[in-house]
């Protein structure tokens, strides 16, 4: 634990003040103070978060973290369990979503196979750190021990200090794992204290009938293991995924090095939750790509207080709503810095009427 | 009226095979069937309008319509007058919210005078198409005449067509005019048939009293004018802006040259309300950008049947959620055609259970 304990105690309070002196430079645009909604908020948190009047966030990676999963033994993914190595090896060749709006956004992907059921091999452009060979099957007892969950987290705490140190200035957390809906929605259930059927969805596209087996799998997943919803590495160990742990890692160590860290949809956000058990202050260097239509997505959104800024009815994963909304992040942070000002612009202000 | 009418003429219905081809080749790449949401409905969308399987939009365009209102003698407006021209100026020199955003977006910015009360005398950057010197005040009578309404649909009309010709493949809408929310409101109620109340937002954001100043002022210039809802060009001229006229224009040529157009926010939207009542197949052509936070404008995005793209809570008009929406809009192109297929990938397809 004692990655995972350092990275804690470095996250630092947000210091109100840098929020404020953006809020008055923002508003000082020659514009109507708040015209640009999101846009400014946006930009306002980035620089509350960095302490940076100026924010400029050049160099931006987005991590998708690849695992498999026992539970898939259940039949609750639409896919068969081999299409995520197949998507690995996508992703390496270039040729999947994550790549081409990473692309767009101007964002390096990274990905890390922390969990898939595949020996690689080294493969050229894979992140090696494998810390097993799929989860076991969480129906019939813990998905992992212990200190496999705590080595997942640990994995993403060292890949964000890495590049931190690179010079990496804004992070971006995807998935990929066949059968990954269904760890999150446990770990929803179990951290927000719903119901399995209110936080569970068809993932990838499966039948009423596979839901209602989906759900009931999650049920005794979750009566079998008897998950402590206040010690999070015990949620991640018996019902989550490694994937899901390497998330709520790069969150922890994004947030310990003052790095804004943009989370995908469900998957990543079940992470994000993970991380914000182990430490209530990451929520803060959190932005919420998009609204997924996972219904579980929702409730682990209204836990963690975050708005998403896009709501394209998305549901692919991979960083792919992520990639998407850094460009909206981008955009509002080139408004902050590129705009003139009432003065600059000669532009007149507010008159009566109020 | 000749050149609306030929505008009118060349647009084409929209061939659904050419919708079909899309979809069956964006249910082919590496992901589950439209688990990219908006994004690929978008690329579908642009592949009906331009007729291509492979669309590619890379010269776009961003036209801001200037005008000013003689309404703004009754207090509906929080900005004086003169920011209309001070805005012009400013986006001439490129430090306004709509050339960052063009810029980010890959977009030019067009500033087009149509009505702004002021003679620039040829300045630089600046196309001169001016119609009238602002509107005269629609709640003592008519705003224009009805040739200069004409007028003002000829201009968009035509900047289409030799923006169209020169290359472009996506065009966006937008305006600039201080006191314009009134018309647009008014536009709104008319053609709608809802309440002035219901359709009348804070603009640039004035206060309660005179919100409700603003809404008597639109109830008197609707009862004054008595405009035809069924008669576009008796609407426009009667309660409308020559910046509203040019965008309706616009988008009649537009469509006419099967170009995509991404129409702003309710400015932009109350223009496509008129083109749609004088030819209602513009709609096939029609992007929403995003939702504005004037409660008017979802009455119109209701009438036209657009559902927005974003949801950012702006309210700044220019053009920027058209920018920013367009960004949205490539993401869907890049995708249609940069992914590669399962057969490409080597990816399994779906297997049991659906």
């Amino acid at each position: 634990m004692d990655i995972i304990e350092s990275a804690i105690k470095k996250i630092g309070t947000i210091n109100a003040n840098h929020g404020k002196a953006a809020k008055k430079h923002l508003d000082n645009l020659a514009k109507p103070a708040g015209s640009l909604g999101m846009l400014e908020d946006l930009a306002q948190r980035v620089a509350l978060i960095t302490g940076d009047n100026i924010p400029f966030l050049d160099k931006k990676a987005i991590f998708t973290f690849a695992g498999d999963h026992g539970v898939t033994a259940e039949g609750v993914s639409a896919y068969p369990k081999e299409v995520t190595v197949q998507m690995v090896f996508n992703f390496l060749r270039g040729g999947a979503a994550i790549n081409v709006l990473a692309g767009h956004a101007g964002a390096d992907v990274v990905i890390v196979d922390i969990g898939v059921d595949h020996n690689f091999n080294e493969v050229k452009g894979l992140v090696d750190m494998k810390v097993i060979n799929g989860t076991k099957n969480f129906m019939r007892g813990p998905a992992m021990t212990r200190e496999e969950a705590v080595k997942c987290i640990a994995v993403g705490i060292s890949l964000a200090d890495g590049y931190a140190a690179r010079g990496y200035m804004m992070f971006g957390a995807g998935d990929m794992g066949i059968g990954n809906t269904t760890p999150s929605s446990a770990i929803a259930a179990v951290l927000t204290g719903k119901k399995a059927a209110d936080v569970t969805g068809r993932g990838t596209g499966i039948s009423d009938k596979a839901l209602a087996n989906k759900i009931k799998v999650i049920k005794e997943g979750i009566k079998v293991n008897a998950p402590d919803p206040l010690d999070a590495v015990d949620v991640l160990a018996k019902i989550g995924g490694a994937e899901i742990g390497g998330i709520a890692g790069l969150i922890l160590g994004a947030a310990a090095n003052r790095i804004p860290v943009v989370i995908d949809g469900f998957i990543s956000t079940a992470g994000a939750a993970i991380a914000y058990v182990l430490e209530p202050k990451v929520k803060d260097y959190l932005f919420a790509a998009h609204k997924s239509v996972e219904i579980g997505h929702t409730a682990l959104l209204d836990m963690l207080g975050l708005t998403p800024i896009l709501d394209l009815k998305m549901r692919l994963g991979e960083g792919t709503g992520a990639a998407i909304a850094m460009t909206i992040i981008d955009a509002g942070l080139k408004i902050y810095r590129e705009m003139a000002t009432f003065g600059d612009a000669g532009v007149s202000g507010r008159t009566a009427p109020e």
